[in-house]
Parts: structure tokens; sequence; C-alpha cells
């Protein structure tokens, strides 16, 4: 195997899989197609229904064979019954060979581990968590892990790098022609942005729900012309309770209160904490904590941002309901109060993954970010951010848009405690890159600030004196002397079982499969 | 040249200007692209802008060349002053052999004669009326005028039959970033539905406005991951007022009462004048006054409808508002009553041109009608109706949705006087077709109600003994006789300036320039 080493000195192999990887070049100098992906025409004369009675009379009319593609979005996040229900169905027809496409594989979708097993599914293409995360590590999938952010997702539909064969749309609410919404019904689970994609650019697509209701739905976030199916059953799609995952709850430990409040400090002496002030924040406790203490400054100063961005939680909801965010977009909804808040309340926008993330087209959301809190498991001297894989080279996590935000937002701030039990996040070298250092301007731990040299808002960071500035290598030696010295290398074989992709399709990593 | 004769006996040119033309073989056998169209991906990176200073520099940065293809919305109707700017710039730039793509051309256009007369528009694509049709009728155009419906313009556009090179959006309100709404501004026109496919596959995206508002705008009809350009301008993008033209107005003439009447004793005839009913009607005079009769109707035998569509007018507006329909779906919106509903009655919904009607999608609306009423200029003893040409053989209209519906509607009524002026309206055949008789059940006149043999209501009106049932070929021997004869056939040369194409793009009829 040929290998060349990117932009960020990672080792690519040429090809894998029979397919050529392109190496990452640094932000705006990726590969770009010219033109987007043209699905079939589809063609539902007068008088035709589309209404199926099963997930498998829809496999059968979506003519899904060996090798196929087959999509998901994960808004029920770890409640999600849909993934796992065709996955079942497909199993039971005898195909075999299967490609997933999910926005998101959590912990719930364990149960397709048989399937990986015996050669059913073969390959997966997003951010993959928990237990199919760690398998895959172990080197139990056939084929490739391709780990994208939402937004290369959105890109790799749009631009075929990935043909869906049959898009499933778990819909809370959907009537017998098609037209879906995430807001009403039993499961209501809010934004079903992330299957915009999915449903404009696939070739066949597929609503199941548990509430068929009369047409027209109302109000309408995937539209009929794009949808050849509906299935109702009984079985419950998605658990709405599920949403919330554990990476929702507010940080209680001290030591993350620290780096919430020292975030929002670095936005204040960054100046950009104004009017028209736009804000994003991952989905970890810390980036909630923060959220909450930059609700209470902005309300102590009066200043009105323009747009907070989300996942949309109860905490930005109650920003915007305070006045303090002119709207919301909303590619994911995180609880049931931010629910509500999309059906009701008409300066809550859904917005679909292409138009917060997808770097190929006319203009996405994150480009128009001030700043962006995020998490990840490791930071390096680069300023690199690993979110996938933990210290000991096992694939844990996605990534979300943790790539995109990086590189949209003006001030990225990865909020990440020095160390993790009793192992150091501040690392000579991550084990895998999902965001390179280009894109990361600081790194606030509970010991200190790190600024990239290499930001624009350097030196004026360094000089707020209030600020406990100290260089990425000062934070690596706190760690290290905290720990009682460097991570362990991670032991593995020379099996290639993932790759991480930059949002523009080239080759950021590869992630190797761990010795047992 | 050489002929083929189509399904319903017009002689159709096999090439015409290098293009190969399908003739015309019935409902659901026309030609069929297996793929979309596949547009040029944009790409927008952080920072970048999207605001231009003029029109001028739009045209410029979407590299319009000579034989280039431009396209427009009119949901201002003849209030539309758009397409003049663009096409007053495009001619003081030197740019020549320019097709427009419009989805009407209205009275208002004939500022742009000139440039007809002078190479720099070569070719039309869209229904076209007043100064402009007749200008082609007289062969002022070097190539041809295509004459489509509205869903047959979404299926062009999405299959790629034609290429944009830039759709121009006049955006009642739009956002720097690049999201449109029409419900908001001082000019504020409603839905924006023919402009959704425009939006979505041409290759260059700008938005023109007059009212910029902060970013994110909302709603969002056409988002800013498709739209690459925004101008913004002092000059009137197009008048509100010019929405509601002549074609708007109630009839009072007795005569058309007396039809419109007719019409709903014929739909209650039917059997489809239930709960769960859907409805459209046509912008003219009659078809409102039957809107207002079929309200009283529903109202005094409490009958609850699904939908209406439209053409959204007060009259449909205030049936919602009265709990007789569910629902409207509004591709186009005709008076201000009705955009201050869209704006803010969440079951006034705006659909795309193609939801509404294009018939190679996975499911377009008007196979969902269960009533349409149409008008037209002339309908002939087969139960073709012309709505295109007048009896001298003029182009002087296009036909909207008049296809689309007829061919989904179960049923669908042609609502017309049997005379106009002096000039009888059932002919033997018309001067050129619209609409096929296949997709025609019923014509009604203020002397008499034709069923068409062919329809499926064929016995169950028959039975309908108030009804006053007559042949076609006796409402043209009533017509004939109270004109003193047969119209005069229209004097024509051998020069083909139009054709009319059916919505899946096969070709129904050709006009031949008129005599002078």
């Amino acid at each position: 195997m040929k290998f060349t080493a990117n932009k960020i000195g990672r080792k690519i192999p040429e090809e894998l899989f029979e397919k050529k990887l392109i190496p990452f070049q640094g932000k705006g100098k990726g590969p770009y197609k010219v033109r987007k992906y043209a699905p079939k025409i589809r063609m539902r004369r007068p008088g035709e229904q589309k209404i199926l009675g099963s997930i498998r009379e829809a496999i059968k009319a979506g003519e899904l064979t060996d090798g196929g593609t087959i999509s998901f979005h994960h808004h029920f996040r770890n409640g999600d019954f849909l993934l796992n229900m065709v996955c079942h169905e497909i199993a039971a027809m005898g195909l075999k060979d299967i490609r997933l496409v999910p926005s998101s594989i959590q912990g719930v979708h364990k149960e397709i581990l048989p399937y990986l097993e015996k050669g059913i599914i073969t390959e997966i293409n997003c951010g993959t968590s928990s237990v199919i995360a760690d398998a895959i590590s172990h080197g139990k999938m056939e084929r490739l892990l391709t780990i994208r952010s939402h937004g290369g997702r959105a890109r790799s539909i749009e631009n075929g790098d990935v043909e869906i064969d049959i898009a499933f749309i778990a819909a809370p609410t959907v009537d017998p022609y098609g037209n879906i919404n995430g807001v009403r019904g039993k499961n209501a689970c809010g934004s079903l942005g992330y299957a915009f994609p999915d449903a404009h650019f696939a070739n066949y697509v597929v609503a199941v729900t548990n509430d068929l209701v009369p047409f027209p739905n109302n109000p309408i976030s995937i539209s009929q012309d794009h949808v050849d199916a509906v299935v109702k059953t009984d079985k419950p799609i998605g658990d709405p309770k599920g949403i919330v995952s554990t990476t929702l709850r507010i940080t209680r430990d001290p030591k993350n209160l620290k780096i919430a409040h020292d975030c929002v400090e670095v936005i204040k002496a960054s100046g950009l904490l104004k009017e028209g002030f736009s804000y994003q924040s991952g989905a970890g406790g810390t980036a909630l904590a923060t959220t909450n203490f930059l609700r209470d400054y902005m309300k102590s100063k009066n200043i009105k941002g323009s747009f907070g961005m989300g996942g949309a939680t109860e905490a930005l909801v109650r920003m915007l309901e305070d006045g303090l965010f002119e709207a919301i977009l909303d590619v994911q909804t995180f609880d049931t109060y931010a629910v509500q808040s999309l059906l009701n309340n008409p300066r809550h926008i859904e917005i679909g993954a292409s138009q917060y993330a997808n770097p190929q087209t006319s203009g996405c959301a994150v480009n128009l970010l001030d700043t962006i809190i995020l998490g990840g498991t490791e930071v390096d001297l680069n300023f690199n951010v690993n979110t996938s894989t933990e210290s000991d080279g096992r694939i844990q996590w996605g990534m979300g848009g943790h790539q995109d935000t990086a590189e949209g937002a003006k001030l990225t701030i990865i909020a990440i405690p020095l160390l993790r039990g009793r192992i150091p996040i501040v690392v000579d070298n991550v084990v895998s890159v999902n965001t390179p250092g280009e894109n990361v301007d600081v790194v606030v731990t509970e010991r200190g600030i790190a600024v990239n040299p290499e930001s624009a808002f350097y030196d004026t960071l360094l000089k707020a004196k209030h600020l406990n500035i100290k260089t990425i290598e000062e934070l690596k030696r706190i760690a290290e002397d905290l720990a009682g010295g460097p991570p362990n290398q991670p032991k593995t074989t020379d099996r290639i079982v993932a790759i991480i992709e930059y949002r523009d399709g080239s080759v950021l990593d590869v992630i190797y499969q761990v010795a047992d």
C-alpha cells in the first residue's frame, strides 16, 4: 500500500477498497466536483397511492439489492428505532453487502452488530459511537467506516460521492402523499434537517411513521414531490426521550464550570460579543454551561445577538425567548422544550444539513458564526483536535458539526479538561485528527488557555491580562506532570478500519484496527 | 420539413431549430428522462459576501454570455418590473441571442419588444400574453416560443430540458446571505412557488430586492444554500397592485353567473362534493363566481373539504377561514388578502411548482384534486381546449396550470361562454390545443352542458335530469346558429413561431405566424 503525507502530516494510502483517496491539503483547497448528483426521476400518476403495508414492501419497491446503500437520520438520537427495524428486515430478506449512511450511529443501534459480523452490513458512512464503533475498531466490519461531519455528509450526498438507493425517514408525522414534519405527533423530534439532503438526492425515499395524518400535513419540512412511499407501523419509530442523551446534561463539575466561565471570558476578550453576535455550542455539559454564562452576561449588558444555532436546546431557546437572539437556526433539536419552540415560534427556524454546513453550496450557515464552543477527546501541539478515538485508539464517537463550525466560525474554542481520568488530553500528537489545527483558535482548559499562534485573535487575546494564557506546550507539560507522563501509544494492527474525511471530501486521517 | 401526426391529429415537425420534437402520445405516455438535471456546484467560503452593487454585476458574476438562458418568476404578474430591468441591462451590455425562461410574460413586459426585434432575445420558454405574444405571432422573434404549463415548466427545469444560466428572483425580502420570502416587505407578493425549481436547478441564482432584511430572514421560502448573489435596488422590483389583473374580477355578467352556477350543479351531481373534497379554480371571473357559489353550498350543507389550491384568492382564503377547507396549497397568491393569510395562517401553505404540478416527481398535488374549473378561448368536438390563441390565430395567452390540473383532477370542467363577441367558442377544431380532450370531462356553457363520452362521470352526469345536458355537437350548432356560422379560419404563413408542449415534454401542437 502506497502512502502520502497530507498537509497535517498524516499518512494517507493512495487507494483503499478500490477508491482513490485525496489527502487533505488545507481548508478551501480540497476536491471539488463540478456538478451536483442527479438522482433518478420518479413519476407518480394521478390515482396512484404511496401507502405501503410494511417496511419490507418499501425495500422491495425501492429495489434494494446486494451491495446497495440505505440512509437514515438520527434526530431521535439514542431513541431511534427505525435503523434497527430496517436492518432486521434487510437481514430477514437475505440481502447482504449493504452500505449504511446514517447521520449518526448511537448506542441504541448495537442490535445491528451481528449484521456487521455476518457481512450483511459491510460499510458505514457517518459518525459512529458506542458498541458499533468499538466493534469496527476491533475489525468486525468487512469494509470501511468513513467518518464525516454533518456538512461533509450533506456534501457527499449532494455531490454524489455517496449514492443513496433508499433513504428511510423516521417521520413523526406524514400524510398519505408523503409530506413530512418532525414537530407534531406523539413522537415529535423537532427538526429533520439532517434528512433534507437524503430526501432531495436519494433515488427512492420512504417515510416510516406512527402518526399518519390527513393530507396536507402542516408544516411541510420534506415535501411529497420527494417522497415515494409511506409506511405506517405500530412499532415506535423512536422515543423522543432518547433525544436527550448523556452529552446533554449541564455540568456540575467545578473544573468544567471553570472552563465554561473562561470560554465566555475569551469570547468577551475577542471583541465579538456585541450587537449581532452569533453563536453555536456543542452538546456537551461544559458547552451548555457556557451557554448559560453567556446568557447571563448578554442579559446584564443588554447585548442582542443575531442568531444561535444548534443542536437547539432549552438553554438556547430561552435566550431566544429573552430576546438575546433574533432567531435560532435548528438542524437538530435536543429536547422537548426546543421541539415545542420549533413548532410554535416562527423565529425558531428549521434548516437542512446543507444550509447548515455543506461547504460546497452557495453558502452555509456555519460561515456566519462568530463563535463556536466545541469539545474533543484530545488536542495536540498543532491544535489538531480528535473527537472520534480514545487515547487507546478505539473509535468511540463521531464528530457532528465539529469540522464545519470550526472552519466556519471566526473564533473556534475547544473547551476540554486537561485530564480525563488519569489520561492527559493535551498531547504531542492526537491519535486521529477530526479538526485540523488551522481551524482552531483557542484551547480552554481548567488550568490555562492556549491561543493558536496562527489565530487572527492571537494578539488580541494575549493582551487580555486577566486570561490565564499559556502556550499549548505548557498545557501539555502540566497535563503530563499531573498524570505522571504522556499517555501510552495505542496498540494497533496494520489494517485500516476507518477514514476521517475533511468536510470537502479529502482525507484527514485513517484509523487502524486495535490490537487485542 | 417532415411532419408526424400526434395522438390528437396535430401535425408536428420532426425537428425544429435543431431540436427533435416528440409528438404527444397521450397522458402518461410521454418522454421520460432517467435522471434530474445536475446544476453546477457553487462554493462560498467563510467571510465571502453575496451582496453585489447592481444587476449588471450580478449578470457578470453569473457569467452570462451570448446564447445564454435566464429565468424569472411572475408572482407580481402585471406588476413585475424585474424582467424588464434585467433585459434593459442585458441589452445595454451588448449581449445577444438570449433565451428567456419566465414563468409568464405579461402586458407589462411590452418594454422588451425591441429586444426581440433586434435579436437580443431570440427565444422564450413560457406562457406569453399580450403585446409580446402578439409580436411573436407576427414573426418578430428569431427563434421559437415554447409554451409550457406551470408543471411542464417545472419539469423542464428539473430534468434539464432547460438549463438556466442565471435565475433572477424578484424577492420581496431577502437577507444578505440570500434567504428569501415573498410574504414580508413593502412589495410582498405571497408565494414564490414558481421560482422554486429555478432556485434549486439554475446554475447561478440572483435575488433582487427592495427590502434587504437582517440575517436570518424568516420564514425562509428559498434558502441561502441556493442563492449566489443579492442585489438591493431602489427601483421597485414589482407592484403588488399589479398582481390583481383583469382576470381576477368576479363576473357580474348574468351569462357567466349562469355558467358558474351550473358548474356547481355539475360538481354536486358528480358525487365528489362531500367530506374531504378538494378543489381548484382558475383565475377567471367565472371561476371566482363558481368558488363563491360553492362556498355557499358547502356552508349550507356543512361540508368540510380537504384542500383548496390556487392561485390563492380572497374567496378561497375565506373558505379556509370559514372552516370549509382544511388547508390551502399556494403556488401563486392573487391578492393582498391572500398574501396576509399566507403570512399568518399556518394552514395556508406555500408550495413549489414541482410539488404543485410537475408530472415527473414522486407525486404532485394536482394528482389529488377532485375538481378543477378552467377556462379557455375555444373548445372543439374532441373536447380539446385552446387557451393560447384567439380564433384569428394570434397568440394571446399562456396556459398556467390548465394542462396539469386537467390531467390531475378527477373532474375537469371547462367553463366557457358559447360565444365571445360574435365568435363561436365551440368549434370543429380549435386553432391550437393546450389541453387534450382526453383530460376534459365537462364543458359548461350558458346554453347547455356537454359531457365527454370518455369521461368516468359520463353515466353519472347523464342521469342528472336537472342538468341541461347537450352533446358537444349540439353546443357547436347552437353557437354557430347564434353567430351565423363557424368562425373564419385563421390566415397564417408556413412559418412556425411557437410550439405547445404537453406537461411531459411531448408536443401537442404548433402555432404558425399569422399572415398580415
